[in-house]
């Protein structure tokens, strides 16, 4: 994505083509991440196609690394031995140029996570997917982007427009050299130097636990053949497809979880290229 | 509650307030709970309006008793950081004289779930949830009812009916100043004082693990507002008006959670407090 | 099992008998499993009239192994405290004589994993249940049949078939004097001496995590009651008939999975006993 011009037309074709490869190739990217939304991690993965893998030790989290596409990883709930293995399989992620999504649920809570999520600038995560006070808090973290306030620890919601993440957003992948994604009603994709916007999905996706966790865990998979900026649009565009037709045939959060796990299944990789986004180069 | 007459027509408005006020404020409640059914107590209290956080470590416990309006601990699949984390979060909630739900899952088994449940006793919760036979080993392992015969341990599934759990519950609620909401077919709820009583629900919550578990992160949303009595009367009748609605259109246990989720979501406050109850006065 | 001949009209008298007792009785057994599936282990033993417990630390494990009727160990998501627990818990099965199904998830991932999946060896698992893969693998690390080739592990799905598993199968059952289950689009189920075959289920059983492990866990619940053989049989059986009904009914994963528990919770003993299988003598 560094040099040349960027076409909305090749993102399509790029979309189209990893939704259609993961689909084919079933291809496993493992995972090191939260005990509440860990199903749904692993059952978006199969529902879009792929494999899924999770693990806690650390040289099980390399051998993940290697012996995955790429990997994802969610600092949702520590543990002690998150302590060693994180580090470990980001090193190794790093060192093999492997792919990995970096979701940084929570950043500021606890002393743990911050020493963590502060060490993982040197591992350049290929994609950081959160919502928009997490993209601040970790700009913040990574002293990257001078960002006014500290942004508000709530829970795994977000507190704050996508739009007040822009600045963040694109400071933290100038950094990483790959792509940052901020989700939320609309979603913010960058990779330091293209600004990605895309919208839809549902309200709905508040009321459930996970929407966004697994949403890192299918970039990942995405993010194995396509680049980041690419593998976190069609993973935000199959997402909003599928929340939206989740929601016009669902009664509540629950009905609403299982319909969209059945169209995140269905949607086909054409689907998935001709869901609008909007495309700008990020002004200097 | 300790002073004056309680009427029903109080206790009803109280929950119509406070079912309404977890809409619209959107409160967080965090949890410290079991691996089992973490996922479907985030869903319930997103379900209902609230907000969700989990965490393992020590020090996240403490933060979450500061940023949460109330707390759940559930000691349902301990590991070893819970020795630390445990305390230290439920002494941070007294000190800050914080609201917090237990969840004495299955008391009695191991060592360590034993000590923590000692030594929650001088920690205060708020309300106390547990089917019968957890709530009669429970008031044993503290010592505030002369409770003849040792409740079994077996899974997490009522083994005595709720009825016999009175005695215990009533000393407990003593003991503690809050509440003690023992679950089953009825539903009995006590500050020490006064003894409502409710049912309904379905036997299709016997058939899905995490309907008590979910009943205690919901509980711990309404007494961020109200009353121990209040929070767990409104948290049971909505899980008692959810249930027998998810029962009439499943087909079994899997359809049966997916509804459940979807009513959660959907009841409103005024159906909440015209659901019946009984209130009595604790003979002397 | 041992001596004598086996008839298929005396597996499908046993078969209807089980399934019939665990809904009657609602035994209980116990489980030490991964964190990705424990949902859905807990809520498939469950549906089909069993109880469910699970734990982490030691002395809670060798509780279970006495109060449970058998336990389901499962070394998906290890964690440091499976170090102890693991072989406290099998050593105290085998010294009970308790029923207990080993799931060898992912077996060949990381060192812990392949030192507790070694001195397993020492327990006599009453039921091995896994893919061909994990079966080879397993056969491969206790040195029990001539593998020829090392099994690729990669997550959790198969990619072996499972008829190359029948040497490994039969040289693990014969160590182990119990049953070995190879999950898959067949099902081969060997006691050492006779070999039964079941197939059907739906290959969306893929697309959800945890079909084989919540399969399990219902081997588990059988087992206390049935012969091994008998055991792995019925719960085969009862997942192909609910994951055939829940393929017709459903469009996709998500609905896939609510009906097949659904019908796991619906289909009568002698449906389960009235499923085709085939019966042989393994060739000397």
């Amino acid at each position: 994505m560094s040099g040349g011009l960027l076409s909305e037309g090749q993102i399509q074709r790029e979309m189209a083509e990893v939704v259609e490869w993961v689909r084919r190739e079933n291809p496993m990217a493992g995972s090191i991440t939260n005990t509440v939304t860990i199903n749904l991690v692993a059952n978006a993965q199969l529902a879009v196609g792929g494999a899924a893998a999770m693990v806690y030790f650390p040289d099980e989290g390399e051998a993940l690394a290697e012996l995955g596409g790429a990997t994802y990883i969610n600092v949702g709930t520590l543990t002690p031995i998150y302590g060693e293995t994180l580090p470990r399989t980001a090193r190794r992620l790093s060192e093999l140029k492997r792919p990995w999504v970096l979701d940084p649920v929570a950043v500021g809570l606890g002393e743990m996570r911050s020493a963590l999520l502060k060490e993982f600038k040197s591992y350049n995560p290929s994609i950081i997917r959160g919502n928009a006070s997490e993209v601040i808090a970790l700009a913040s973290l990574w002293e990257v982007a001078a960002v006014g306030q500290r942004s508000k620890v709530r829970g795994v919601e977000t507190t704050e427009e996508v739009e007040e993440a822009q600045e963040a957003a694109v400071a933290l992948a100038r950094q990483t050299g790959g792509a940052v994604a901020v989700s939320g009603p609309v979603d913010l994709i960058t990779d330091g130097r293209w600004i990605v916007r895309t919208s839809g999905g549902s309200p709905l996706f508040e009321k459930i636990t996970g929407a966004g966790c697994s949403l890192g865990g299918v970039m990942a998979l995405y993010a194995i053949e396509a680049s980041p900026l690419v593998a976190s649009l069609a993973a935000s565009a199959i997402y909003n497809i599928a929340g939206a037709r989740a929601e016009r045939e669902c009664d509540g959060p629950g009905s609403f979880q299982v319909r969209f796990l059945d169209h995140l299944y269905r949607i086909t990789a054409q689907e998935v290229a001709d869901y609008p986004f909007e495309l700008h180069e990020v002004e200097r």
